[in-house]
């Protein structure tokens, strides 16, 4: 059932969001039976919890506060929403997922990459992602997307400062090597329809469209 | 450091609570320097996580989302107050903790000890208590105890059938098994006074007093 569980990860200002708007036009343009998600996504409890971690005023928030928190939202918005989309034989396109809160959390915040593992594992039990898309960009090129987008509220995590973003950038590549059978990294350092391109290619091939 | 960390457990209307007050006034008197705390404690961010669990509107809970949260609130009470109050040298008499998780999710939700522990692992990291009151009563006469008192709010968890309370105090007996050198277990079912009378000698005696 996970074989149409496609997540979508990357840095801040990667640009997957705007990746995963395109080919949802070209999926539909398809025809074909898909979602597009991302936590917390109107799921109410997964809401209530995402509003929690990204409040500028909870400074005092432990770390494995955080990733326990994460972990939460994650688990409510994938009995709400992604399995319940998968059991219908839909496609699932997910914006973030478990990579994010390993790599955020375990390695760019240092609590430990099999511990936050083990928090995550509890959290989705079987439902693993089988394809994913990691968007890769310098921190620096990412973020000065980000400044230009007027539109996007800046929110606790992108106050972090450069070192972190650099840790996570670190962390996705770890990632990479570590599930190369999972992972397709793809430059995002290039104009949004080459990107998109690519991408759709690739996803088009896994998926045995055309 | 631990060693002055000592928890109380038991069910709905084991009468835990009364018996921390009484404690309180007998170790004031001793000019004994403590603190009583319960999860999430005036702790704003595990108040807040406290707040979602125990919304009546919030039905689709899932059980390994609620257990991801408690670990969240349980890991913010633990280093905004718990922490900070053993590192001054106080005793520290917490109101429910870890074992709570591991009954009420791990057993009564059929969630898996060794998951819940998991997660619980990750939130308490060396925090473990040194000395756990355990206050044994049959369900039924808990939750009678919890009708007759009115000024409590009922709130979703004491909404679960009584099926669920049995889970709840077979779990807990056998968590005595597991932990004999940590847990005491203290017969509930009796007037308040030879409660109080019991579980003060027994700390005392742990702690050296007189």
């Amino acid at each position: 059932m996970n074989e149409k569980f496609i997540t979508f990860e990357g840095g801040e200002g990667a640009g997957k969001t705007s990746v995963i708007q395109q080919l949802s036009q070209i999926l539909q343009d398809e025809n074909v039976d898909f979602i597009t998600t991302r936590e917390p996504g109107g799921i109410k409890i997964s809401e209530s919890i995402r509003h929690i971690i990204l409040d500028t005023n909870n400074k005092e928030m432990d770390g494995r506060t955080e990733a326990l928190l994460y972990a939460a939202a994650r688990r409510q918005h994938l009995v709400e929403r992604v399995i319940p989309a998968l059991e219908l034989g839909k496609i699932v396109l997910c914006d973030r997922f478990l990579d994010s809160s390993l790599v955020y959390q375990g390695i760019a915040r240092r609590l430990g990459l099999e511990e936050v593992y083990a928090i995550n594992s509890f959290a989705i039990e079987n439902s693993l992602p089988k394809l994913t898309f990691y968007f890769d960009i310098e921190p620096e090129k990412g973020l000065a997307r980000i400044a230009q987008n007027k539109e996007r509220e800046i929110n606790r995590l992108d106050q972090e400062n450069l070192e972190f973003h650099y840790k996570v950038r670190e962390g996705y590549l770890k990632l990479l090597e570590m599930f190369p059978e999972r992972i397709i990294k793809i430059n995002a350092d290039r104009p949004l329809e080459e990107v998109v391109d690519e991408t759709k290619e690739k996803l088009f091939s896994y998926l045995n469209i055309k």
